[in-house]
């Protein structure tokens, strides 16, 4: 996220500087190239919290739904608001805020991107909530979830200043269309090869299961085979994507946005599969929730005879247990990929996949084959009576 | 489960008797009787915990990996072993005992139905764990987890005796095939209508997601529409496979083997699908457990600023807070349906499938249509050299 | 269709009776009776040409669009228009003729119902045509198309004169709507055993062509089992639509629309999946029309080079031509079932299932679930400024 | 195909005279500028008859089943046998011929690479058939078939003589592997852009269908979208499998092999779905071959009713009439895209992705996370007793 951010907003500030002289390619450079220096890990922050779906950020009953500018001084801008469900916040040191959506004139506050330190005053930030993060606060831990962590952060901002230095958009509302469009490109592009990779991860996770189990791996050589192939596509067409991409005058470069976005709609929906497939293969100890905790496993009065259930196939019954585990929580627990949402919902992408297929190309493709000379118009709307 | 364990041993007591003379179904009946006259709520328990996969009940390193008869009195048996993952025994007063797989001669002492107390000496429950449980136990439960209860336990029977009143098939291994046959049969019919069911009040969750976020039901009617098919489907069919059946003898109904099976493929396939489209209506915060806990939601310092952040749509932050946590509890959570192997694995449903399925009829009705008139019979195995 | 017709019509009648009294039920029973006694085949037509799909049919540039009563005398009816794509009018002696949809009252001479021998006076049929039917024309037909027809028929009406004693609804545009209900209902529940039946002939089909290409049809035991399961979904989801069905007060039976609506949903896309299959199954010569003509194969220069090139597995090498032949046309020839457009639309069945989905009752299943009391409703229009 | 074979005949020969000295590689060069120099066209020709499929190409009980070398003589070789399926040899001037399959030591003789003239001495070429392909044949061709040609060759060698400077491969069986694994990289890589472009034509098929019948193509945006991301499916994975391949020593490319046979499966499925929402759209008409000939559209006495009947909304009947067909064809008809085994079986590409699926690699990263050290093995096969 947060080089995805730097790369798309190089191309921006060059294109806010080109028409209006704003020098905020210069300050993102100097801001790099001493986040380099300090090898800083910066989070990037996109998502708000949106309010009614219903109604754009200036018509919300609380204009603080988005975050926003609230005030332009001359050093800097107050800036309140929220952007939630931010990804990796709680292992950076800054964050990357970039504006959240495609905004008319009337929104014009809510254009702002900058960068500010994670503990900057004003800025609260809580951690979510996920289905068996509970686990994790157990000292059965190391057991019952596995050595990775999740972190999504709502970040609540209350008039926080960002000096100017840091400031790389501020209500130039008309640049935020391009932004949201290079963006995402490359954003759809990539998100492929996560979840390709979590699949892989889903890919082990269910050999070890049929192992466990005692059964070989190649008895389910076809289920294995389909999770491979739908974790290719994801990566494949990713890769696509960007090789069918351009460069910007700037020098950034984006991924061809008509295949990264059809793309997210493969990243919402084959992951399902592989998801599926894991929870198939792995037998209903994994699908189901349907273990014991480790604390009955290793209870003294009747640990034993659990333990007798779970051994069967390679490995111990602990082993058993552990991958069962780490197949719950890839599938039903906490650590379902965020496919669906993240980088924003498949029906956007499908809009987008909709813009940028030339239907009336593809039409005069067919008129030519079959000899059609004719125009074949779009009926006009009927009147109303 | 109960009632579907009584309908088939019904069946095969009457089956068993005529060649034995056991005297099975009487005690059935007396049995059957006394339970009603009790009110007795009774579960049925299935699955053992099966060790090895590849290696029968007998083969096994640990002959007690299934339940088993160890010793048989004059007044009754002893039996040892476990039954997993089994379903509503929490909230049962009896437990109906049925065997787990089709036996052979040499596994006959796994070839066993009987009825027990769930309360009986020497039998040890254990509750299954799942995502999202420890949130039941917080003071917050009522707000983070639904008002509804899932529980699957492991039934370890450490040699309990059981009289011969309550025994109903004991070492009669050639009938487990009929058995399994009728009991899958007339579950995998029932199960449909289950996923069904659960099915319908993740369209329901989502009705109320999308008027929470701001938008009408009707933004969503073509998803809506494929979660109700996919839920119409598994219900149907099952309807169907009971259309289809026969009637037993004994007196007893089942449904038709080749529809239930399929039945049951589809039962571990379509409410992945519904689940998917719950999380692509809901939103981020639905999919992905990025939501905040309750007691951050009723944090004094900044509970205040996520209350601002979730009021969106129609209701209040709190009803959001409530939709979002019930829909990541529906499809990533506790209340994620047993529908892949629960009564069994779609695999096995497959196996069931191609048995059942006509393969030389279908070829014989090509032949007619296309008019060939010589044998088209399978190659022969080739010899190895 | 002629006997979902009569059975429709039964209903239809009594309802129009009830409330006119005009003797529609007791022409029909004679009707019928004198139809049995003669033993005579009867087509069912229900699709007008419909014209522009945007305008109803007395919208219509040209009236006769769609089939219409132009004058009611006292001795019966003269009606004009066409009915199109009616399957079976060639091996039929009289064709029953249906409302083809929903009318209002600018539309009541839509409204219609009559039976008519099929070589009345002012009535031309003229059959459509096929992919590869052109085939059955030349002398090698027996070879290279199956034994078996296909027939659609547009009936084109000129002012055709029908006796009131062979009319059973006349502009009674109200009882249209019903009608359409419970014809439908009916149609999507038997279709899909229409489409699972031709699914059979593609398993045996594919069965053949293993066989004939050298391999044993358990290489594909995973294609033919999914090829099973799909035609079964499609039978049996019709079955129980039946099986969930309802009794008319007339005596008539009428399936369960929300589930024969479902399963019409299925029928517009299982059967497209088995027909893959069979050209997965079949290989290259199935797929692809890529075999040389039956008068190439015996061609007295080259023919045995070609026959060489067929034989290959089980069989002779003109019945592995045969078999692909038939595959060929099964899955992209003449032989492809109607199973799209057939008894109506997918989308116009997904409005069925969308109207009889009662999302409020699943919201409130999902409130009470998660303890949500106060209302969450639509949101309202917003009006425009 | 033409220039695929060349691009990797250049890499096989550099390999076999790194090893042999043969000057393979020299002679092609030799051909490919004098081919260039004459403008040549060139048809690339792998896929044998292939025989029995159980049986390699010397075991089959006529030898000459496959393409082989029936003498070696100082000046050149004789080929004998057949390759079939061969698309656009009635295009071409010369004919590339291509190992087949992955030939060990027994097969040596069917390791054969040249190239031929298309009318050499003792080659008999016989055009495949095709469903509807007699509509080319009349003289309404013009308004029943559309612009364009496909066509399909069976080489048909009877000891066809090939001089030494036109082979570029000869007996050297342990190459044929890498040739067949550079092959089809490069040729399933490729072959998504082929099923894609044919996937927009019926994008734009659709379009003047909806027109045609009165609709806005707007009414189908959810379908021609989810067809659109179809068609980008292939055509990305395609890019991203030649973005993600290398460059051979002798300079050839490749694509990534997992890649481009993931994308060979797609190709095998994804298109079906493209067809069934063509038919979805179009309505009655396209789906099922039901509508009359131009013959009877234009038929003095009855041809004015079916043009009323095909007049509805933009553009004439007959431009409906060859909307319809156009989709008709592609769908259904001659037009229909060798997606399924052109290129090879989508079984065999999955195959190759199992293959190349790191199995072992995936299952240390599940261990890895969930903390897992000792060993969980495959079991070991059973003795048999």
């Amino acid at each position: 996220m947060g080089w995805n951010a730097m790369n798309v907003m190089w191309a921006i500030s060059s294109e806010i500087d080109k028409e209006h002289g704003t020098g905020y390619q210069a300050r993102l450079k100097n801001w790099i190239v001493s986040a380099e220096e300090k090898g800083l890990t910066v989070a990037g922050a996109l998502t708000d919290a949106k309010g009614n779906r219903s109604l754009r950020p200036s018509e919300q009953p609380d204009p603080d739904t988005n975050l926003r500018v609230v005030e332009v001084r001359d050093d800097g801008i107050v800036i309140r608001g929220a952007k939630l469900m931010i990804c990796g916040t709680a292992a950076s040191q800054e964050i990357f805020l970039l504006p959240g959506g495609i905004y008319g004139e009337a929104d014009k506050d809510y254009a702002l991107a900058c960068v500010v330190p994670r503990d900057i005053e004003g800025l609260t930030i809580v951690e979510a909530t996920r289905p068996s993060d509970r686990r994790e606060l157990e000292d059965t831990a190391d057991v019952e979830t596995p050595d990775t962590g999740v972190t999504q952060g709502w970040l609540l901002f209350e008039d926080v200043f960002v000096p100017n230095e840091r400031v790389f958009m501020c209500q130039e509302a008309k640049y935020s269309a391009k932004f949201i469009q290079y963006f995402t490109a490359n954003y759809r592009a990539c998100i492929g090869a996560c979840v390709g990779g979590q699949g892989d991860v889903m890919i082990g996770a269910s050999v070890l299961m049929a192992r466990a189990n005692g059964l070989s791996a190649k008895t389910f050589a076809d289920k294995l085979t389909s999770m491979s192939i739908n974790n290719t596509i994801t990566y494949g067409l990713g890769a696509g994507a960007i090789a069918l991409g351009f460069k910007h005058p700037s020098g950034s470069y984006f991924a061809d946005p008509h295949t990264a976005h059809a793309n997210k709609v493969m990243v919402a929906t084959l992951p399902y599969e592989v998801k599926r497939l894991t929870q198939e293969i792995g037998g209903g100890i994994v699908e189901t929730g349907c273990m014991p905790s480790y604390k009955d496993f290793t209870n003294p009065q009747y640990g034993h005879l659990i333990q007798k259930c779970l051994k069967a196939g390679a490995g111990s019954a602990e082993s058993r247990f552990k991958a069962a585990r780490l197949s719950e929580w890839l599938t039903i627990g906490a650590g379902v990929p965020g496919c669906m949402h993240g980088g924003g919902s498949p029906d956007g992408a499908k809009l987008v996949v909709r813009a940028t297929t030339p239907l009336e190309e593809y039409a005069n493709y067919a008129k030519k084959i079959i000899n059609i000379e004719e125009e074949i118009a779009e009926p006009q709307k009927k009147l109303k009576n």
